[in-house]
């Protein structure tokens, strides 16, 4: 059952959860479920958890499941949890499958410690997936040259549910940007490089630096990378 | 009269402007007067200007102005003209003063020259207004702590004709950051510290790498710098 993973990392994230905490919540299917078993241990034990959440997914998965939600502006995490698209063999991530990446990245910084759980397939040697980036509407077409000029294949993301390019929960579009293969060392300056660029809210790429853990789950075991 | 200034320094503008040119149009009074004075040539000459306007303001001023508003997908503008809040010496702006200063950093970015119009009121030594920060209402609480370690005093910019924040034409807030005096080398590391900052869309730092010229009027004079 391909989503045993995601659940057997998401369960032994929720070990690290204690009364009180102010959490921050990513977003995708993986926290999703990591919420659902979060919110049984809270209704179980009479827990009191805060959290931040970076999406309105996780924002109504966390309101479902008795998570006060609270803003950073008084609030700093403790812990932050939240999955990733690719994990590669150094803790460089890539994010941003979900359209969520920039909020994200914001609650991850503003967080003590950062944990990702993932199903061990999105484990790889390399990153390689094209790049999630978020892009004001406004700055598409200037935007695209620049990143083409860094060597990308850029694609306007496209959904369903409604006509023209996804649109965020912040308004704005994202482009998928095939840069190849990413080794570590030039993860940092990719991910510098392309946020410099005028009209670009934020990249998914989260460089190693600011992952503390990773949780990879499969049907049968879960460890700690 | 205040203004006289500001109509000079357009009106010099002006004679830059080609038939068949595409135009990078900022925001504010300066290129409003501008853009009123193209509209009475492009009718008087039968010209056709075409132009990338920055804000809901200059978008509906060029439409009144029969120029003809394209998109930075199909057109690359060969000069752009804008105002700014504070000019230095060695022509390092600061703009965003009308909360615009995004879409006119994209712009100026996107064109082959760009060309300052200002009242010689906004002429400095060095820059030392608060500097205008974009930022996503979501990350206000995270931003802010962060420019406060850059050492600068910041206010969430409150507006009228609406409770709360201001919010810009891509639905942001925007912060004014007092960092002093700025000094000439202090530019470009400035700007890029704060436009690396998750949850920042861009500063009002214009540095002068930017800027082509400058036309300062005044009520009897006008001058390139």
């Amino acid at each position: 059952m391909a989503s045993n993973g995601k659940y057997n990392a998401a369960k032994l994230a929720l070990e690290l959860v204690k009364d009180g905490m102010v959490l921050g919540i990513g977003s995708g299917s993986t926290v999703e479920i990591f919420l659902n078993l979060l919110g049984e241990r809270i209704k179980r034990e009479d827990m009191e958890v805060y959290g931040v959440p970076t999406s309105y997914q996780s924002y109504y998965a966390a309101i479902r499941n008795r998570v006060r939600v609270v803003d950073l502006v008084e609030y700093e995490p403790e812990l932050c949890i939240d999955g990733a698209d690719q994990v590669d063999a150094k803790m460089n991530c890539i994010k941003g499958g979900g359209g969520a990446l920039t909020r994200e990245k914001i609650v991850a910084k503003a967080s003590k410690k950062v944990v990702i759980i993932v199903d061990e397939g999105k484990l790889v040697e390399k990153l390689s997936m094209p790049i999630p980036v978020e892009v004001l509407p406004f700055a598409y077409g200037y935007v695209s040259k620049k990143l083409k000029e860094l060597g990308a294949e850029v694609k306007l993301r496209h959904g369903s549910g409604k006509v023209g390019p996804v649109v965020t929960d912040n308004g704005n579009f994202v482009l998928d940007c095939d840069f190849g293969v990413l080794e570590d060392e030039a993860v940092e300056e990719t991910e510098e490089s392309v946020k410099l660029i005028t009209g670009i809210v934020e990249s998914g790429i989260f460089p190693k630096k600011m992952i503390d853990q990773v949780i990879a789950g499969s049907s049968n075991s879960t460890r700690f990378l």
